[in-house]
């Protein structure tokens, strides 16, 4: 997606321990217009997939899902995160490494907005080494729930997400994909 | 709002310690049709404050400021929340307590979104305490910007936070408030 990567080149900034700060447009400031864009662009890409519902992992996927809910005006479920000290009967979880959170967190979704009648449509907005994206793929086969794919923003092709994502089967699709990035910036597939 | 509070009498569960469950299409599941009533409703309210940017603080807040960052076409900020372990000069920051994760967080947002030409609106699901909204007014006087007010989907109007932001001057505005809660179901003000 050519606007994205242009946004990217222009406001993208390459830090320590290969991360890309999108601060300004994607994970903290966010831009309406651009989400927009995105949000067209999955649709295209998953119509066909007939989802009938979005859902994301709290909190940077919430952005990219909620344009995609209205783009597709479809109902969407964020997991939420959080330490495992309060989990019922009544909710999927996966245990997961938090890398934000320096600490091992639970993704939890409740079971009574994921049944078997459901094809479910995951976005979210980085993908490296998919540890979130694997847990919500994880969570929807538990349920039942068709999987019509993930889409992700950005994906970092030099960490092994992807390729363990379509190792499983995923329909796997990423708007921009960095061959790699590095202090004089990033280079895409 | 009256389709709000339909929806909170058809859908909301009234649990133990005061919470008002409303994951079904608020802050799990999340409704599209009506966060772009939401959206409206808070662009008819503030309008003419003229803001020129949209503030909350993740995860639950992020689809009421993304639908009405859409609906009057400006930029959304989320503050991030974020145990104080890596905070440097470039962030205004407030230590708040939060009750979903049980721990003191740091509500954090780059000073560099957030100067003294902006027009803030600040939106949230739900006003209690006020602990969070309260932090993100503190941010807001200090970096300068302008706080246009403060739009709250659900306000329990038993507890103090209402009060507190309403003696502070704040220009708040409720879609929905609660005058008490039980067992039995809720009552609006």
């Amino acid at each position: 997606m050519e606007a994205l990567k242009q946004r990217i080149l222009k406001e993208g900034i390459v830090a320590e321990d290969n991360i890309l700060k999108v601060d300004s447009f994607l994970n903290h400031q966010v831009d309406p217009s651009l989400m927009h864009e995105i949000a067209k662009e999955f649709r295209r890409l998953f119509a066909d997939t007939n989802p009938t519902k979005i859902l994301t992992a709290e909190a940077s996927g919430i952005p990219i899902a909620m344009a995609l809910s209205f783009e597709m005006n479809l109902p969407m479920l964020y997991a939420k995160k959080s330490k495992s000290n309060s989990l019922d009967g009544e909710v999927f979880h996966r245990e997961i490494y938090s890398y934000t959170r320096g600490e091992t967190v639970d993704i939890i979704v409740a079971k009574k907005f994921l049944t078997p009648d459901e094809r479910i449509l995951i976005v979210d907005d980085f993908l490296a080494q998919g540890r979130a994206i694997l847990g919500l793929v994880e969570i929807v086969r538990q349920s039942g729930a068709y999987l019509c794919g993930c889409g992700i923003v950005v994906e970092k092709g030099f960490q092994s997400g992807g390729r363990t994502l379509r190792d499983r089967g995923v329909n796997l699709k990423s708007l921009a994909v960095l061959d790699r990035m590095n202090e004089d910036g990033v280079v895409f597939r």
